[in-house]
């Protein structure tokens, strides 16, 4: 099922997406909401990042070939950092290029959207605490990171965080394909199924650590193929079995 | 003036407190609040966080003597990261130490916090956009902060941030005494007036990155003596002007 928030005649909804129709519903995903009986045309209505994430938490390193990229060791454990929710952007919405960084990335990701909240989940249990799945641009100042060495301030500027364009819920998290497109040309193109750490493992990982609220989001880490976008350039994340997170960037 | 937030007879409150005695607001402390009328005795009420951050911006190393004690460099601008509302913890509250560290420290801080949205926000501007002060504890599990090197892991953990016993809004925050004792002995001993980035210059540093939202703070950083607390401990973060934010450690 496609969960979509979206913002039509002035109002910001939720409804369930079947081909270019949404069934509106009368609350949110994170609890049972009837349909309201209103439909409206995917075409006429503004898409907005289909949760609003308390925290993002994101692991660092999680492909085996971007590990290679950024000369870093594969990991023994998942490293997390956060992006926070100030970072949120939407489908179709701008990146804003920071005047203080000269060398801003894209990193397409697979993002897990969580349920309900989760504290000390064991692996067996964790898919009982996602929703669902969707598209993610953790959008990463390069200079910036390097320079401070702690990766916030690069990876946290507002509008750093696109997600979407949808939420879906019926997806093997673990055998998708993924790739980014900058201006149309594949910079980045593999598999969900070359993540070092799969979902249920990094869910007991974080939770061992930090509850996580319904709503919140785990970045599962990006593929090799990381590069620079600039202003005016259009980037995409695309999930096979998901869809596509297009992204237009802008001067900050 | 103090502005507490409580709990009192199965309800959560905002008030301002004189002497022992706390008057209720209608509202909180973000926007004009009436008083209710309704007053209450500090010591028959459960003292809550001051505020409820969405996020907490920390600043790594803002004191020269613990620069010198973490054998850091002196920092040429702010190094920032992030603690998640999740470790959010009360005066009074828990410290629940993690079973997977063994070296779990106190860091007493002063925490500035925000009153309305601030998005690049100038130095000159910044206090326009502080409401208060109030203490708090960046507590650390330090042997996992240095295994990651990212330090989201061992900084995050739920109650890992006790922030009280209440907010303060008449306090020069670059005079202030700060201490932090362990069972009673001290441990951290410091002033405000040591800080490396003062906190306009911390306002406009951070807005420049990412929107801080009101009831956001942002943890200053802590002086030199940072050390062990281990479960049965009793840790306070003391700074005159403000007060004493007291918790206890527990098996986590």
């Amino acid at each position: 099922m496609k969960y979509v928030r979206f913002e039509a005649q002035g109002k910001i909804a939720h409804g369930v997406l079947a081909g270019e129709i949404i069934q509106e519903l009368a609350g949110d995903f994170f609890s049972h909401s009837d349909l309201t009986g209103n439909q409206y045309k995917l075409a006429e209505v503004t898409l907005l990042a289909p949760c609003q994430p308390s925290k993002a938490v994101c692991v660092g390193v999680n492909y085996r070939d971007h590990a290679a990229e950024m000369k870093h060791e594969l990991p023994k454990e998942p490293l997390i950092f956060i992006k926070p929710s100030t970072a949120l952007n939407n489908p179709g919405g701008e990146i804003r290029y920071p005047a203080i960084s000269h060398n801003v990335h894209h990193e397409g990701e697979l993002a897990v959207v969580i349920g309900k909240t989760a504290k000390h989940v064991k692996a067996a249990q964790a898919t009982e605490y996602i929703l669902g799945y969707t598209c993610a641009n953790d959008v990463t100042a390069r200079d910036i990171q390097m320079l401070d060495g702690q990766w916030t301030r690069g990876k946290g500027f507002d509008t750093f965080m696109p997600l979407g364009p949808w939420l879906e819920t019926e997806l093997d998290p673990h055998a998708a394909a993924i790739k980014c497109l900058v201006n149309g040309q594949i910079r980045q193109s593999s598999n969900t199924g070359n993540l070092i750490f799969r979902i249920p493992e990094l869910v007991e990982f974080i939770t061992q650590v930090m509850t996580l609220n319904p709503g919140d989001v785990i970045l599962t880490g990006t593929p090799s193929g990381v590069g620079p976008i600039n202003i005016g350039d259009t980037v995409s994340v695309v999930i096979d079995g998901i869809g596509e997170l297009k992204n237009t960037v802008v001067a900050g």
